[in-house]
């Protein structure tokens, strides 16, 4: 049996970026050979450096990916600076072009066929050229609203619609992430932030794609909405006050429409005080499927996760631009030996 | 964009079976090429006769597997006559001898390779051979207590151990499935059918190996056990009559086990009057993940379903004996059109 190592450099070194560092270094068969950011605050630092418990690691960031990606040679890039293709998309086929496959956190990559079908294309070519595998992942888009929804609707003879909705008490998260779903602003000022485009969570028209894309169906639309969560009491953080009748948080609603019938509806909520947190995926098909994960699903901790746990099976994708509805399932897998599907501890 | 067409061959026209055929016909991908099964009573017959609704399907029963597999020449056999390895091994290797690939209902076939190494061994090299593939699979197991509890460690760096259960109102199901799980007994009537085998639910050791192997654990052990529910109050169903303190069904759980410490706990209880139908997935981890089915999923309808739903995604596994952790989401797609995957409608 054999125990598979697969190299790979980390592109994008904020939060996020940081969790997967962490993450990788926990699992015995991944070999950190290298470290991207342009923050020159980070460049020349070893990347240990800014983890939450500072160690050398023994890679130094560098601003420099063609020749991190030419010298270390990864075999894979967990790739995490941008929601958007148009900002991804040279660093993506600079990582093919390094032979190279990518897994990101960019939401728009998690489904990009509707919104950016030529740069879809050119990197679904350049890939299978290259023979190599690209995926957007994460929690959302990439599992909950998407994925997760397709997984459970593998029981049903028939669907006719999917509702699935996210809860998030945002309380409990980071600052820039209170901040950026409008938590403390008058609702004249959070309608003023969605129009600049600074209040948006990105990615539930990709979700809504994912899905139907697994359904088979065609849809005429798929539209969103962005609205404020207003609070009828007055709640708050650590960080932020929020009086009643002011905006707790944002909610987004997307649907996939055809012919006025809703196929698709995925709902977010994000806001200071939600008291029943929570994920839930509602089929009405045949069977149907009535499904909530009670609490919900801890998002700072579970995206470096399903990132890194994507990698041991982005081998048995096809070359070329792939979608999280070419992944076999995946877990938080230790140990990647190979050749033996026994379970059993040996006896003697 | 092509339209795929899958040539299916019916192995077995017990309940399971015909409810497969119901699915296969409603699909437009699906071209029914054939039927087999051996009762006499069937052979001769129209498939389409044994149906829910009567009709020609122009599909003739045989009980001449070898015949039927070389005339009609189909891609793949949906195969549901045995939940046992040994009985089905025979028809297996038939299969694959004539260039078929296989999903199965069997449950052993859905991880034999703890119980059966050699026999998983030679359909695995056998089917590798003629380049075809071989899958069990199924609602429980197959999806409910262990695909389903996989895919959700997704989200977790680390995961300690897992307990998923499945609550059935049997009151609610067919006859045979409620003398099965020996309602209406006395629990020494229930204790001696246990003993001989006729109350016996096969597949949750199954499960727990497809959750170790996806996890990469190692077990020494894998425990099974199996109890009666005694009702404390008289249930019953349209069939039987169960008075208070006697046996409503059965209750049947299995571990894995690794140095005393419970990695894996399926549980699984199939009883009249259970009043909180429900399949769960309790995730202890990094995230924690608690994630509920309400209600339970309708196994009736729900087992043909994974079986056609996973025809069109058979095509994308390496060829051999594979599992359900090699497989993608499925879906109950009714258009399997290739090449396109934008889901809006073109516009002109």
């Amino acid at each position: 049996m054999r125990l598979k190592t697969i190299k790979v450099v980390q592109y994008g070194l904020g939060p996020i970026g940081l969790g997967i560092v962490e993450v990788l270094l926990s699992r015995p068969w991944v070999q950190l050979v290298g470290a991207i950011d342009t923050d020159e605050s980070k460049v020349g630092k070893d990347v240990g450096q800014l983890l939450g418990n500072p160690r050398k690691i023994g890679v130094t960031i560098s601003d420099k990916a063609k020749d991190i990606l030419r010298d270390a040679s990864p075999d894979v890039v967990t790739h995490a600076t941008s929601s958007y293709m148009k900002t991804i998309q040279p660093q993506i086929i600079e990582i093919i072009e390094h032979d190279a496959s990518v897994v990101s956190t960019a939401e728009e990559l998690s489904y990009p066929f509707v919104k950016y079908p030529e740069l879809a294309r050119e990197i679904d070519e350049k890939a299978r050229n290259k023979k190599v595998k690209v995926l957007g992942t994460g929690v959302n888009p990439g599992f909950l609203l998407d994925t997760l929804a397709v997984a459970l609707s593998g029981v049903c003879q028939k669907v006719n619609s999917i509702r699935a909705e996210r809860v998030v008490d945002a309380s409990r998260r980071r600052l820039p992430l209170q901040t950026k779903i409008g938590a403390g602003l008058s609702p004249e000022e959070f309608e003023q932030k969605v129009g600049q485009g600074t209040i948006k969570h990105v990615g539930l028209p990709e979700s809504v794609g994912l899905i139907a894309l697994a359904m088979g169906w065609k849809v005429g639309e798929i539209q969103e909405r962005i609205t404020p969560v207003i609070t009828e009491r007055s709640v708050g953080s650590d960080y932020i006050k929020v009086p009643a009748g002011s905006v707790a948080g944002v909610r987004q609603v997307a649907k996939g429409i055809l012919a006025g019938e809703e196929l698709v509806v995925l709902d977010l909520r994000m806001y200071l005080g939600a008291q029943n947190p929570h994920d839930s995926v509602l089929i009405d098909g045949v069977p149907p499927v009535d499904m909530i994960i009670r609490g919900g699903v801890q998002g700072d901790q579970a995206t470096p996760a399903i990132i890194v746990n994507s990698l041991p099976k982005i081998g048995h994708l096809e070359p070329g631009l792939r979608t999280m509805l070419d992944m076999p399932p995946i877990a938080p897998c230790l140990n990647l030996t190979e050749g033996d599907r026994s379970v059993m501890l040996k006896t003697f």
